[in-house]
């Protein structure tokens, strides 16, 4: 027990066990109360997957503010990261795949995505259905008003102008391609594998008189086709895999005009990690989330001038904590709907993620990149803070 | 001859000869004449260095604009890259360093940049004496304002404040020290092992009245001590080379404040490859430019997180422009001082460095970090463009 408390970096957390034992400081921070002998060996054994296993089944649970509790579990774990006993660290080796063929990736999609709208529209924003990263320009902004900065943001890096065609790779609801057709008179050929997303996206386009400006195809990136002034991506290069980052970057290089731009938005690391096994195998399978410089492999590939990163970290701490007070607000409905371990699983997963991201295992990049060789760049970056907010009208 | 001008992919720019023949189309764009026989031989056998010690001697020459016949050229050897034969590559292969040691740096830095306070006097900017890239918010701006725009956005981008502790990694002549702790108030330590710069730098910071807020010391980057809430290097980095990014993190880890932010200037690549044989040899003697990939390694390193990166390629080829210009008005000092073939040697090299820029080439990378884990960030960077232009006094 002593030592469950030193490997973890001797969080300010207390750890109780079943029979009464505890370690760690009792305060008012939070306790995590492992509730039976065998869930504290598998724990040992495979703490990643054992942890969320364990939560969503409640033979763990969590005292206190549970992304709290997290935070201060992970930071301290960050502290001491690589004192791992050598014997423990093989053990939690991971064993992930870096990247999936296409059959693979759209099992891994379904996985996720197919879940069902009705579920994603309980706690992802009303506004334009965005399951990646916001922009809170102030902190005490809505979801609403930080994820149509979000899109605000990303079109202003493309310098979007009116009649400039687009290609989005992973556009999930499609609420990116509406908003760049709708606010900036572009015209979008938006991929995705997710059949769901697509036909609420469709549907959407065909509400908002969008549908000849905004054409959402199902196929995977691999197959993109056709050429573009702009290329954008939010938060597919997670479902890539680095294996593929050199087919990703050829097909951007094909469908990039020399005089382009590009955007790239996804999460990333301080350094190449795997996934946490448990988000692999329960949540997100397939998944892998690259170190910058591994990011950075993929504009080589082009090979692409890299022009802006920006990092989003604590943005997106703070839209999952917004995502994980609605998802707790129609807990009912979700229980209802799947089970208690869903709902539970599900807690964990967003408490968690925004830990992470606050204690700096994950971070947020923004990426702008451009054909190498192209000199019709943007002089600087004043255009994305002091234009007037409001985008022209298309 | 025509297949030279094939493996230069066909520039559109005439190649002459001493017999009179000649290859490439005959326009006002330029031409290159190549004087002698043997010139043409040391040419096709080591072509890099031959270029550069051939156009110094006289043997070979530039007809029309220096800057522009060498920007056509490397643009159209950009595009075809790959295509060269396989003996020609081993031949032109680079063999360079990837690090050097405190005594070879020493060496280096001595070559170059102790050439002379006087000489870079004549050609540098006159407000802060930057041999580094300059930032021109307008086209128009003159180089001094420029410079002095690039040392106001990196102030900016550190977030300075008032009686904070900075440590600068290779100063140059001070001009970036004596700015911040002027218009910000902040104490500097900075570092430099060029024993000529250092004697300018400290009669400046005493000429100014700076000399108890600044204090610069030489010695070499591996051997800075003490704390610090900024860590900044402007033009440093290239001179340090891969092998020593750990040495150089592990300085950057342990000088700075858990809630401390730092910022890397450097030339950057698009991929990797080594450096101009001529510019390795005769200019710069154990540089390299890093790749984007081989420069997160060095954040890895930390492990620190990546916030923000900034490419001004076009803002280089700007200065170098500046710089080439206001060497031509000083020539005839330069051939007094030294001869006619280091005053040919400085003009290629500027006006190749320009159109290095401008082919994309190289790249110049800002990036600002953070120690993983520190919390206390800018939430955007507005403030680096929202605020008046004129920085506070101290």
């Amino acid at each position: 027990m002593e030592k469950l408390h030193a490997l973890c970096g001797r969080p300010p957390v207390e750890i109780r066990l079943w029979d009464g034992a505890s370690v760690g400081p009792s305060t008012e921070k939070g306790a995590i109360e492992i509730r039976d002998r065998s869930a504290l060996f598998r724990l040992l054994r495979q703490p990643e997957v054992a942890f969320g296993d364990l939560y969503s089944s409640g033979r763990l649970t969590v005292h206190g503010d549970l992304t709290q509790v997290l935070y201060l579990l992970m930071d301290a774990m960050g502290r001491r990261a690589g004192d791992t006993p050598r014997l423990l660290r093989w053990l939690w080796k991971d064993r992930g795949p870096r990247g999936s063929n296409e059959a693979a990736a759209r099992g891994n999609i379904q996985h996720h995505y197919d879940l069902g709208n009705d579920f994603y529209s309980l706690w992802l924003d009303r506004a334009a259905m965005q399951y990646t990263c916001a922009y809170f320009e102030s902190p005490d902004h809505t979801l609403e008003q930080a994820q149509l900065a979000k899109l605000e943001h990303v079109c202003r890096k493309l310098r979007l102008e009116p009649g400039q065609t687009v290609i989005e790779a992973g556009c999930g609801w499609g609420g990116l391609a509406r908003y760049m057709a709708r606010q900036y008179g572009v015209r979008v050929r938006a991929y995705n594998i997710s059949r769901e997303q697509l036909a609420f996206a469709r549907e959407k386009a065909q509400e908002e008189g969008l549908q000849d400006r905004v054409e959402y195809i199902e196929d995977d990136y691999r197959n993109i086709s056709g050429r573009c002034d702009r290329f954008v991506s939010v938060g597919m290069l997670e479902h890539v895999g680095p294996r593929n980052y050199r087919a990703l970057a050829q097909v951007m290089r094909r469908s990039l005009h020399p005089e382009g731009l590009g955007l790239i938005h996804t999460i990333g690391r301080n350094r190449p990690a795997p996934l946490n096994g448990w988000t692999q195998k329960r949540i997100f399978p397939g998944a892998y989330v690259p170190s910058v410089a591994e990011l950075m492999q993929l504009f080589e590939e082009g090979p692409f001038s890299v022009l802006d990163v920006e990092n989003l970290r604590l943005h997106y701490a703070r839209t999952l904590d917004h995502w994980l007070a609605r998802f707790r607000a129609h807990r009912t409905e979700v229980v209802h709907r799947y089970d208690e371990a869903f709902a539970r699983a599900w807690e964990l997963y967003l408490a968690a993620s925004s830990a992470t991201f606050r204690s700096s295992g994950l971070q947020l990049f923004q990426v702008v990149f451009a054909p190498a060789g192209n000199n019709t760049l943007p002089n600087d970056r004043r255009d994305l803070y002091c234009q007037p907010a409001a985008p022209k009208d298309a």
